[in-house]
């Protein structure tokens, strides 16, 4: 026999819990580079993911008004996927206003086109496929080219509810 | 002065290469759940990330030939964002063949016709408003209709290179 627990209340679905229910949920972080018109483009995002490995398929989502737009109109990206060794490029790129591609955060333009952020330990050159507009946001759906895997120098790197953490052993559920 | 590490090889995406860089990216988990054909259906997914929050939408991928067809075809779905105190259910979700909606996970169905996990800390009721296939996979937008808070009882919960890890104070960048 077990205990049933009272259902919770359904509330309709309103900006600000709907803000808290996703405050709450883990993600892993990457920096998304491009060209952009004047130069270098890129911001942090926690809503990368992999969709498909053949083709090798990656979905991620962009919201703002001045760097998102760019970048998800760009034909290719490189996505950056970032551990705690890279934790302030992360905070970098996820603040407004801040300096970016500057020397000390040690990047160099592809033969193809794209700025690489040479620390990062995975890079995922990519082809946009799709872009769908989801109220102010959007969507994007791109294919993997080419993979770069670099050194890493940190542990995972997860945001939680504004904050950054790092997992371990001591992390692990037995 | 700095000095720029060595630019890392550059290696056509793989599907090895790829995993692996995916494995090391870390993500929240959810439980996704639909009226199907037969009863209820659910799978276990990392890729649930927030796209909008007006009007509150988000996207999730799946993939696999049996439950996840079914459910990105449900017109409606419910999305439980789990936490540490739903490690079991999560896992059993996860697991192709285990038994799911037995009557010690504790769930209902609602009354607009979706299973409901009822002890998941927050459960988003959607209804899926584009579904894109991507390889053998498919990636799903869904509106929010409705938000339960439910108890929390539990830290909350990532996964990473096939191990579930627990956020704490201890875990946090300093």
């Amino acid at each position: 026999m077990t205990t049933s627990s009272p259902a919770p209340l359904a509330t309709e679905a309103d900006p600000a819990l709907f803000r808290d229910a996703f405050r709450g949920h883990p993600a892993g972080l990457a920096v998304i580079t491009a060209a952009g018109p004047e130069g270098p483009i890129g911001l942090t995002a926690s809503s990368v993911s992999s969709v498909s490995v053949d083709p090798p398929s990656l979905v991620f989502s962009l919201s703002g008004r001045t760097t998102a737009p760019l970048l998800a109109a760009a034909e290719t990206v490189v996505v950056h996927l970032m551990d705690s060794g890279q934790a302030d490029i992360v905070r970098t790129f996820a603040t407004p206003g801040t300096a970016r591609f500057t020397a000390d955060q040690d990047w160099e333009w592809l033969p193809t086109g794209e700025p690489l952020l040479r620390r990062s330990p995975w890079s995922l050159r990519c082809r946009v496929d799709e872009r769908l507009d989801v109220g102010s946001s959007r969507v994007v759906i791109a294919e993997v080219l080419e993979v770069r895997a670099g050194t890493p120098a940190g542990e995972p790197l997860v945001y939680h509810d504004r904050t950054y953490h790092r997992l371990s052993e001591a992390s692990a559920l037995s």
